[in-house]
């Protein structure tokens, strides 16, 4: 199990990075949604590798094939499969860690838990997987647009170099201006210098992305266990490589006091609002209108060009050589997968919304 | 929905702040667990109010009956159902705030939502409803305890105030040495101090709680949605006044590079160990045997003594006075809270570890 | 796992015969229903024991408390948890089949699954397990009667006595009017004397309930696998000795040509209508809009009077000898059991068909 | 949602009748299993059309790939994707009923509860659906003949022609040796003719597969909603044309006193059995270790080489002419389908009941 996710809007994903093929199907898509193809293109290929400097230089077309669930054009209410091939997966050569357990991968914990892996690439561990994600949170997307709600993210952070500016200071629709994806031009180009100079070194670096969640009705998120938050947090932990997830005043806010925490509500007409924000749109696990805004903590990725000392699945001492074309940061191509999980919980919570009253 | 946690060992709450009574039915605690009713009572007596001059002065018993599930001092198999009763509720008088927002808690969200809520103490939003957690994390501790796996958690910060020690350097042992749940001596009494004057100047103040899991075998996790620390973290992001979570190297760990990030593998006779542990126990969503520790971020309490401007239903402008008696600081008593929420899913996803292989 | 129900409209259930108590949390009912309590009592009145010369001559009040979930008396949105407690379940002597495992009961089975179990009145093999269904059903009838929809049912067969009519001939509201609940009143007095007899013979005897559901909207069923008539079916089979499920044209369609049992469309104002109704309401397991109608076969009841040959748990030869006060026949108890099972259904159904389309 | 089948076996199909492919995900299967694909193929083989002159002589060829969770021809615990590629679906022409309600068909309810529908063929509603149950039950089976478990199932009954003998009295290994599913020579050869009659006619007839799974350990069920005869009873109800279930005595049953249906217990060397099997190899919902069987019903198919009356989707009256090549009698084909959901639910419970003690 757990290669479901979501409640009405459910999906259920496959795949290793070195098989034949990934997918999804997307089983609860409401009937009659426009399925737009060349938006789901779009975002597969913010996510494919080989887009920059700063990104591995692999190719993957990435191209997806619709199996079910759309006629016409249209949404048809039954399961929606899609499907990606891997292309050229047989030509490469893994025989040289099929025993050997690269560090901080996941290569020991599948063979503990399973007995048999799939070594290749790292099979269904690897970050491929997210290409299901991306391709269903593409219909998601375009599901919560019918609604007025939008999700997005941005690079806020590089190693130690921080994006200074909040949200709503920048323009998001600069984020996709420059190849690390961050919507504040000269910020960007620095990360861009030190991800450069990190993968000269032959390492790689963490970072931050921040999502921000607009036009999210008053009413998503389902306590006691499933807020909202608590969801949302779920689906950015479950993205390969993340560390920490943090909503609205997140781990600085625990430094204040109620007095200075606490958002003042006011009316504006027919709507209800809160003066700030430190809420970050939820309370109570359950959304209050105003803007959705979290933080997503991305480790160092663990493939780097240099020797490293582990052991093999007999528990002998062995050598582990980097090898092959890797992220030095994982940080600008993960930006469509935080937009796609959080599009995911977003149009769930949003079909589950519909049953709270009579 | 929502009142559900669990996929195997898994349980449902119910009930509201100053309704009859509060409970949990845990399905799926496997047949032939002893249960010891005097580990339940102690850690719902853990979590429970008036312990202490920083924590809020309400006096609740929080006794509980075992309706269902167990039989001579065995669990059957059967759904284990566990009542708390609510008492004194009636004499509250809470019509106050029938028709008023206050600032930062769930009742604007609760209106929006339902239309219908139960405004008295918060209802169904009141931390009140963690007790049904408590319970049910002892059933969970008592199964851990089984198979060697313990479930530990601490507070590290209040305020700006941190612990420095790491968990390895502190005895986790004197952790109830205290009343603010610090298992360092002198740490604790400063934190201690800058709640109660906290308290005293009318306020409240967030903190952090670090928690900690040893004796958890390798293999545990289901990826790709269902990983280890996704579970956790949405198991913690589900408590009341949460607002963040990280594990491992957390947030601090995007400032690294991979090569000082990596845990290097080594053998150790039969076990396979990790030099460091920036994995926090967990490599591809699933453990490694190594210790799993996290922290998790609570804001400062939203109740607060002095009058706050807000909204009510009517959307006019009223104010909001602080009443009653509340924690200036949450994270004393969410200690066994964070505790049970990580032996719920670590005994959940034991459970479903056995059927991972033929 | 087992003991819950449902998708949306869910509940979850505990309790033995003779535990402390029984009950049910409703999660997920929608907010703003009025919950008569009356009502409820009522439902649970028509099932329990007592009632007249051909049930069981046990007594139990079967009064119930609700614990959280309601407000003002209507329901907020949050679990309903409604307890029924066992009365002077202590005082009843099992020891002499403590370590017996009785004929075609769940003893054996019981104990072969888990190790241990509660042996007292079968624990929570007992029928009166469905106390907890009656009482979350009456919760979904109040749902549905919102909508203007029925479930009923009513004795059609005791033994080999059948009821001739079908339920278009009957009253339906004269199930009420005599003890076996059977809308005919000769053949009700019929099948009393039979019951009667059998109970005077120290045996038992089967029947079959027919259950009508009227006022289903079209377009309730989730294909491929939650077929509307597949969950009906589930929940009907998984009520205590239930042998078979048909709808629509059964087992008794199978002998048909398909240009006999097709039922033809044609339109009647607004309305699409069927000229017959082989279907039973239902089209590729999606409501149409007609009457939905089924039968649910129920074995003899296994307790009988006279002594029966068995094994121990050591699986020595033993003699297993009838005691206590049990039904001679189980349909007419349980009529209001089938009626709240269906009701579940269709209620949960309901919410979900309010998410499939745009 | 309602295309995901399972618990900890859980399957998740997808595909329309006239669309690019079909396909099922098994998620859960455990890891370590040999993947026999001749046997998948051999399985699908029984299912597909064109096979004798009693069945559709549409051609299919119904190849299957593997997408994932296989290496080296061992299950490696991840998800298993199938793909079945529909041929030629392009060239067919059902623009003549594109708008047209077929009597007894899904037509009218997918177009009331979704608006949108792939009319081709039935899309979703069509049985070729159940080619993805049984890719998914061939997997299922190679599981259970790990264990030693076997699900059969034959042809016992065509219209009102039935087999007279039980399935002790048969060699199921003979079912195979005709092609109506049969093993008795002389029955199969009147049920052919019967069959091959009502083609001639240009109508269909109904009829009834018996299912006998032997080997089943005792204790799989999850009681009370999850009995182990409910979850059977569903998987066989969702089956396409089924309107019937009954196991053990079934609806016969409800004649019977107590006094003769009750299965009496003695013990074998270390095996507990029962003298009579009423039961059908469950009690209480838990298998005891006998042999478990039961009856589905199939109901007459409903395209018919007819005219018929009927509306459109404006309400008017048309007539619909039967067309294509279709079953006259759907059972040959279905006792692949038949064991194939008998061995997922089997498959399922067999997981689960690892977890049901300490």
């Amino acid at each position: 199990m757990g290669s479901s996710f979501g409640n009405l809007f459910k999906i259920h994903t496959y795949g290793e990075s070195h098989g034949p093929a990934l997918g999804v199907i997307i089983d609860g898509c409401p009937a009659g949604l426009a399925i737009d193809t060349d938006f789901i293109q779009a975002e597969l290929d913010r996510r494919k590798p080989g887009q920059s400097k700063i990104t591995t230089q692999r190719k993957e077309a990435d191209e997806f094939e619709i199996l079910s669930g759309v006629f016409e054009g249209l949404s048809t209410g039954t399961p929606i499969s899609i499907l990606i091939r891997n292309k050229d997966q047989k030509s490469k050569d893994y025989s040289h860690i099929a025993d050997k357990f690269r560090p901080s991968h996941a290569d020991y914990t599948f063979h503990a838990k399973y007995g048999v892996r799939d070594y290749r690439g790292g099979g269904r561990s690897s970050a491929r997987e997210t290409v299901a994600r991306v391709a269903a949170g593409a219909i998601a997307k375009l599901l919560l647009k019918h609604y007025g709600i939008s999700t997005d993210a941005f690079v806020s952070q590089v190693g130690s170099l921080t994006l200074e500016k909040g949200y709503r200071e920048l323009d998001l629709a600069k984020t996709e201006d420059n190849i690390v994806r961050c919507p504040d031009a000269e910020t960007a180009e620095r990360m861009i210098e030190l991800i450069d100079q990190t993968r000269k070194n032959r390492d790689t670096i963490g970072g931050i992305i921040t999502g921000v969640i607009q036009g999210v009705p008053a009413g998503l998120g389902e306590p006691v266990f499933d807020k909202l938050h608590a969801e949302i947090g779920k689906a950015m932990l479950s993205i390969n490589a993340v560390k920490g997830f943090e909503y609205g005043s997140g781990f600085e806010g625990v430094k204040l006091n109620g007095s200075d925490h606490n958002d003042a509500f006011y009316q504006e007409g027919d709507a209800v609002k809160t003066k700030t924000n430190y809420s970050g749109g939820i309370q109570g696990g359950i959304s209050n209108g105003q803007d959705i805004y979290f933080n997503v903590a991305f480790k160092p990725v663990a493939t780097i060009m240099s020797d490293q000392e582990s052991i093999n699945t007999e528990g002998e001492s062995v050598t582990v050589s980097g090898k092959g074309r890797h992220d030095p940061c994982v940080v600008p191509r993960a930006v469509p997968i935080v937009e796609a999980m959080a599009a995911l919980v977003i149009a769930d919570y949003l079909l589950i919304s519909k049953t709270n009253r009579l």
